[in-house]
């Protein structure tokens, strides 16, 4: 039964992604998500879930450089969490009760609808997280009448669920990555993704485009590029790039293979399936067949062939 | 005299940033980026400062996204602001005497190595910003001994600067940009900057290869390039791209109109001059002047000529 | 009625292509390509056609050169015309008497299986040109018994037409083109076709790369590309364009000004009805009405906007 | 002693070209370019030599199709020939009493400043070839008193030298090309050149923007381009490409491995030293070591380091 760290306490939607992506994994709450992933590399735990992406919020950039600057870890998995919140109170509270809110505040932003049109009088207070307003609430001397959290938070705390899926958009994803201790990769299922991210050797005109031609030229399609500052000055950025294919794949080797020549440093931070099950449309000139058939013909002509 | 709002309290380094700006300027702290920006656009104030990125921590998301889907406005000029944190106390404080801090969590983060030297038995406790943290030590009863915050924090409140600038690096720098509500550009000047945000209109493969490729054909460098979720599901981005130039240059504006041509929605957010002073090497197929003969050229030729 | 030069004598295949193109003009026969452009340039012809192209001999290069270096003149139409071959004869000559065959060398190539099939014995002999062959059987004491050459040579020097169509390829066609001096030019009709001589300002790597993207950017595609020496030794080259569009429109005129920008100099040739009556198919991006909005867009920018 | 065949007659500058090439092989002149490499084909000959551009006429035409469509041959070696013309004539013969010269058009066309000033009243005669003329006027009765040939047709065929280079250009060269059969490659010397035929998959739009950017992306310099009809109508082209280095090389391997996956056809010519000694300059981004590095790692990171 493998030990795997998520960014706590207990009840966030990190847990719950990660219960969806192992259920039968032994759970180890973190405080911070560099926490969790130094649970892994530290041999604590045999792996972690953290959110890489949300939807609304954009990358989670703690994530992002702790990826680009910890110890190397690799990524073997994904998950697209539905982002649903509960109004969750303490047992026979009813919605009429309700008059101080405990919650998140990008929790408290993504419900303002139900929260004007049903408790317009209610006064909402700013939470550290939605697990951690779950817990308060659970306490009976508690201030708070009601936490905004996921519904599993109520399930730890003993709360029940007074309304489900509150949130102003119902489509809100959040995109969570487990992650190991570099190893053997998953296999190529066909549907893969793959993550990098990529330092300039120097940052002149036109490297950017440089980058996605070395993508664009082996038909490897990019499905995210963020930039993340290096920390040496205004203008000094690295890159995140997700793009589709598994680095066993040869469009995708030759293409990053690409980057490691004109980049200053590419960290390969894993290849898994995709989670949308989005399989990519490959052109003919780039299958893996026509690598392998345009490798034999060179050797050909290297012989002096024609 | 105009009315600037900034993010406050007072005492933050956009406070500082706006004294730097426009000194003679009537200061309006708001508690939000986006009450600062709408102070603007309801006329309640004249302009507003806020950051946009910073050297350790990438973009505000809060700014970025202001700028993206509120109601426009223009960026007219920007600075770069060393932070500088100083450790501040009441007055007749000395170090030694320093057990509880109080700041911000980042700032925390930065000054870790000043704190764990100097003050390696202190409690160190979060504060909801460095201005926040600086008032609550001003107050007679607080139970903290001293606050990291910007110098000018100090001068606000009273405190007195027991150590000055205390981060573990000096050369963290934020970008602060002024913003108008639309209205009269700024002159080029030479050293310019221009930001946009651009809205694909269908999420095809080398969507962003193409973006890239209207700058690089004219000659235009970018300086920054960020992509932001546009809510609508993982994977549907939007980006902020800065770069060199004025609209009212030849090569921007042509540049700029191809992306508009190609893109679903370009907003402009404004040329101004570039705070680092640096003016970019043009190409002389790219000049203002290249490009208006190229025009007499072709209106020549339109005419029969050869 | 206009008068017209062309490749001459009488009998050409050019002349059959000139008689299609303006049936009613009076012809001006001339000895070669330069002699006709030039009976243009001095007034003494109002225009000219010339051979540009064949589909299995290529480019016409006294003609690609002389449009690159002679005085300006402008190609206002083309034609393509089906290479048909025909065996001429004295009236009364039948198949089973033909000994002695005299045809352009080119011609002779292009029909050896008719010859090799039906005239096995014949001997075949070089004449300066198709209708220089036609010319000579047609006098009473020839020692030639037949001549291969267009029908319409035969016409014009009494001969009979014993076979038609007998070259080994029935899809051979000659790109001819109309030229006249510089004025005005054919009105767009949506299926038009431009042709430029481009130099280059210094033969650096990559700069045929960006002359190509410069088209690509505007969605503007190539149809033909032809690289010619400049004589400034072996390397040197400079290039003829043809192209979809008229100079005309948006989109043409902005990638002709680009290359113009970046190129040592660029010649227009002009913009004519295409033979092919083929329209290309336009992106909505890069279509007048994209153009024009886009220069509004622009515009309104300019003014502070956004 | 290899025997190489050539473009003849006796006297020509190819023969000069293959003199110079290899001094000490037997020589087999040949009546036109194909029949010179049919006889490599056919194993009489080892090799042959023949001219493939020149820097005033371009391309020849015969050469280019030949390699296209012919049986494979592999070109080993080049040689840049600057074409200086003689006036040849009989022993005893003086400039004063020449009244009629005999030569190829080409020859005629390149020297009409030497005729018009030296002979400016002489009857000037259209040859075959410069050879062909030479041979002619060595003749006792011929008709012509001089002809304008190599120098090397006047020690052939007994004439003297009355005037040395006497083209109006002094910088015109003939790049020769020495073919053989199928086999051992010649060995890297760090200034190569490669030659290819490309035929196109689908003559989609872009298509020569793709196959540019195949070899811009593994910096690879093209040297020459060429394009001639495939023969199936007009707008059907191939591609001729010269470029810097060796097939050897990683970087051209992996640039024609990518033409190769998207071509329709793609025919090796070969690779061998460059006459000029120019030695290209590689980016240190596409050497061969960069190339073994890359490989090293993506064989690394493919074992799930990172």
């Amino acid at each position: 039964m493998p030990r795997l760290a998520y960014l706590g306490p207990e009840g966030t939607f990190t847990e719950e992604a990660l219960r969806l992506m192992e259920p039968g994994a032994e759970r180890l709450p973190c405080a911070t998500v560099g926490a969790a992933l130094n649970a892994v590399r530290s041999g604590e735990a045999d792996g972690a879930v953290v959110p890489l992406e949300n939807s609304l919020e954009g990358g989670i950039t703690t994530t992002l450089d702790e990826f680009a600057w910890g110890e190397p870890l690799l990524i073997t998995a994904e998950l697209l969490l539905p982002v649903r919140f509960s109004l969750l109170a303490r047992p026979d509270t009813e919605l009429v009760h309700i008059k101080r809110v405990y919650s998140h505040p990008a929790a408290i932003t993504q419900c303002r609808g139900f929260v004007n049109r049903e408790l317009p009088d209610a006064v909402v207070v700013s939470a550290p997280s939605t697990a951690a307003a779950a817990q308060e609430v659970s306490l009976p001397g508690s201030p708070y009448d009601a936490a905004i959290a996921a519904r599993i938070a109520g399930e730890h705390y003993g709360l029940v669920e007074i309304a489900a899926n509150i949130g102003d958009r119902t489509d809100t994803m959040t995109r969570f990555v487990r992650v190991s201790r570099p190893g053997a990769l998953p296999e190529p299922t066909g549907s893969d993704r793959t993550t990098l991210v990529v330092f300039l050797a120097d940052d002149h005109p036109g490297a950017l485009l440089e980058m996605l031609t070395e993508f664009s030229v082996r038909g490897v399609n990019l499905t995210r590029i963020e930039s993340r500052p290096t920390g040496d000055g205004i203008g000094r950025y690295f890159f995140h790039f997700d793009f589709e294919g598994h680095v066993a794949d040869a469009r995708v080797g030759e293409a990053i293979s690409g980057l490691h020549r004109i980049c200053g440093e590419v960290r390969f931070l894993g290849s898994y399936p995709r989670a949308d099950g989005v399989s990519p449309q490959i052109k003919p000139a780039t299958t893996d067949e026509a690598f392998a058939e345009a490798t034999d013909w060179l050797a050909h002509i290297r012989q002096g062939n024609s």
